[in-house]
């Protein structure tokens, strides 16, 4: 008999790995936040025993999700202006805003609101970018959420960074601080190829390669983005990329909804994650990823929310939901995109494309134990013919009860365990006053 | 000072009247199952005091959330068969299921189970039309739900009626069992052009002008339908309906993904109302409803998610998300489809659709009761700057605290009053038992 720290026992454990392993009746043996076993639940009893164990009738157990693209402080500004032309939404909403508020402290409470709905969410991971990444990785690794986090490059001043030499100096302080953080993943987050030059295109790609970083940026996420670079340039952003040698394993393009068969070659060949952001893309009017054509071309395909402020939640499950129903309905096919794809999307995808899937992104003997628990037995989920299906299309994020990240429990029966509820909603509605006024 | 049975106090209280104002502060008193007045909380507890009253900090109260199309029945079989073309879905799966299941007692759990979803989702009235109605009729007016309830009409048999006249015989004994009812709003409901012939059609139309009653039908909704129509008898299945006559402010015309700018203008010079089922289109891959082009029109467009089997939920903040959502990407204008004209689309215009809108749909004095809690004060729901984009955006129908219809209390604390959830649960389980098998 072998003691670890948790066994769960569940009536589904749905595990992402290579055949999408389904298994009924099984348990997950956790310690020193690692899974140590999957097996059916009486071998389980005849092998391990938890110092914790959790006997969880009705739920399905699966990988925590992972939010593929987001941009955490900007939770402060959910809400903030809806149903506006982008331009209109941007130049005189989004960008007079940030210039207005954003500081350390914004990114604080923005950062543990964030994180605080999306672990209430079932999402364990995240892949951020935006000001001041340092306060937002310190928040994560404080309250044990595991977080990819950007050296946010741009062209322009900001709050954080006077120039684009601050920008790289304190992203490498950043780099530094977190380097051996099991939890605080630092990627590289050069904004967009319209809003940071090549020069510093050129040092990312470097520092990319020495430092063996992903590289996260926005990539023809509108019409009028590569039709404005095309005048300037007389390429497309992603010929520019590509030109650069920017189009490597390490790329995530995150939107790309402008794409030719080309363009999707290209992508194919060269191995680059997508990052698929359908709700804000929809909310924002910013066009159609080719998910459907992505996937048929064994490109790695990922699932984000964005930020909160253009889409107007963190909510995975919804993210899934659409993403699913979207495809068919473009694609024209109720076959495209099924629920078992769109659950990869969300997790191991997301995990490849981080350069973290041999930690996490599946249940998997010898990975971290980022897992999430759903109570399935409700009426809204009942009746249940098939579990994975139903987490796709029926469930919502208010199902979640339980959420280990790395083995460490940060939500217990509904309740996060390592932030306060009612010190965070102070902190936000003291910010939601200010930002109104 | 006047005695009445509910005084509601609210932080927000949207009508969805004319001009769509939503107050701040203010209170709802409610007396004999409809609203006595809104007013001001300091001059409410002047002038009216509650048997019950009921002092919402943080919440929004609004008219209760219409479904305008469900087949409640087939809840049972949400998630039965999900990820299949259409006519595999239909064919080989949901028609033989529904030959072999669809039963008075199968009607009873499947009603009971959609009408607890939609209560606990903040759902007052739905618009349904599916076998046996009388068993659903019955079951809504038990536990106080209001409910359009079809007298379906097809011309093929089923466990319900063996011919035309049968279901004909079989709806009249509906509508006189509940036209007393002030819940239970009867309706026509031949299924589609395709599935009802030109006689039975006309004698519809011949009852909702004798008996004053709305006409629910399913239309245009695939471009195969069409085809298929237009082959078979050299029209267009509108076109059809508009030589029949059947072209009136009584016809509630549903999915119609297969519009022409010709049939548009017919549309709005009849005064036809349109239900769009947004996710049920989506996930069929059905085609899109030119919402956008029908409210330009001044069409009346109500919203509704169709039945569990192809949604599968019956969230109308999940529709009203994905509605808002799909018009803005698919017109290319983030200002398509804005938070408050979606808002009326899930209440108000629904109710006008089913000619119950001097009944409900709005918060207005003298309308019935029908109204929602919405918790706003919590981690998904802050920031809030504008509850109307909240709610459409952001709020999950989890943060729906408290239900009334007609005055009566079908959710308090977000517990059933009038239906047992563990009872349910086990009708539910063994029905899911027998239809696996």
């Amino acid at each position: 008999m072998k003691h670890v720290d948790t066994v769960i026992h569940a009536d589904w454990i749905i595990t992402a790995d290579l055949n999408n392993t389904v298994h009924q009746a099984h348990s997950v043996a956790i310690d020193a936040g690692t899974i140590q076993a999957i097996l059916p639940a009486e071998q389980m009893s005849q092998h391990y025993r938890g110092r914790k164990e959790h006997d969880l009738k009705g739920h399905a157990v699966m990988p925590g999700l992972i939010n593929g693209h987001t941009h955490v402080p900007m939770n402060l500004f959910r809400g903030f202006a809806d149903d506006l032309p982008l331009m209109t939404w941007l130049q005189d909403h989004i960008w007079p805003a940030e210039a207005k508020w954003v500081s350390a402290e914004f990114v604080e409470v923005g950062s543990r609101l964030a994180f605080a709905e999306m672990i209430r969410g079932g999402v364990t991971t995240c892949n951020d970018m935006y000001f001041f990444p340092e306060v937002t990785a310190k928040v994560a690794n404080d309250i044990g959420f595991r977080a990819g986090v950007g050296m946010t490059i741009i062209d322009f001043p900001s709050s954080w960074a006077e120039n684009i030499d601050m920008y790289f100096e304190k992203g490498m302080a950043l780099h530094e601080a977190f380097k051996e953080s099991p939890l605080i993943h630092v990627t590289l987050a050069p904004h967009a190829p319209y809003t940071v030059s090549e020069t510093p295109l050129l040092r990312v790609k470097e520092l990319s390669e020495t430092l063996q970083l992903p590289i996260n940026i926005h990539l023809q996420e509108t019409a009028a983005e590569v039709d404005d670079f095309l005048d300037l340039h007389s390429v497309r952003p992603l010929q520019h990329l590509n030109k650069l040698g920017l189009l490597t394993p390490s790329l995530i393009a995150i939107h790309m909804t402008q794409l030719t068969d080309g363009e999707i070659e290209l992508l194919a060949e060269n191995d680059v994650s997508i990052i698929h952001c359908p709700e804000s893309n929809l909310k924002l009017a910013s066009g159609f990823c080719p998910v459907h054509k992505l996937l048929q071309q064994n490109i790695n395909v990922g699932l984000g929310t964005d930020g909160a402020a253009s889409n107007n939640d963190l909510d995975m499950f919804g993210e899934m939901r659409t993403a699913a129903l979207l495809s068919k309905g473009l694609v024209g096919d109720p076959a495209s995109l099924p629920a078992e794809t769109t659950l990869r999307m969300a997790t191991i995808n997301n995990a490849k494309a981080m350069g973290i899937d041999a930690i996490t992104g599946s249940l998997e003997t010898g990975k971290a134990a980022d897992l999430i628990s759903i109570d399935l037995h409700s009426i809204e989920t009942l009746p249940l013919y098939d579990p994975v299906a139903q987490i796709v299309y029926s469930v919502g994020r208010d199902r979640v009860t339980n959420v280990w990240v790395a083995g460490q429990m940060l939500l217990k029966d509904r309740q996060l365990t390592t932030l306060s509820e009612t010190d965070l909603c102070e902190a936000v509605t003291m910010w939601q006053s200010r930002i109104k006024s």
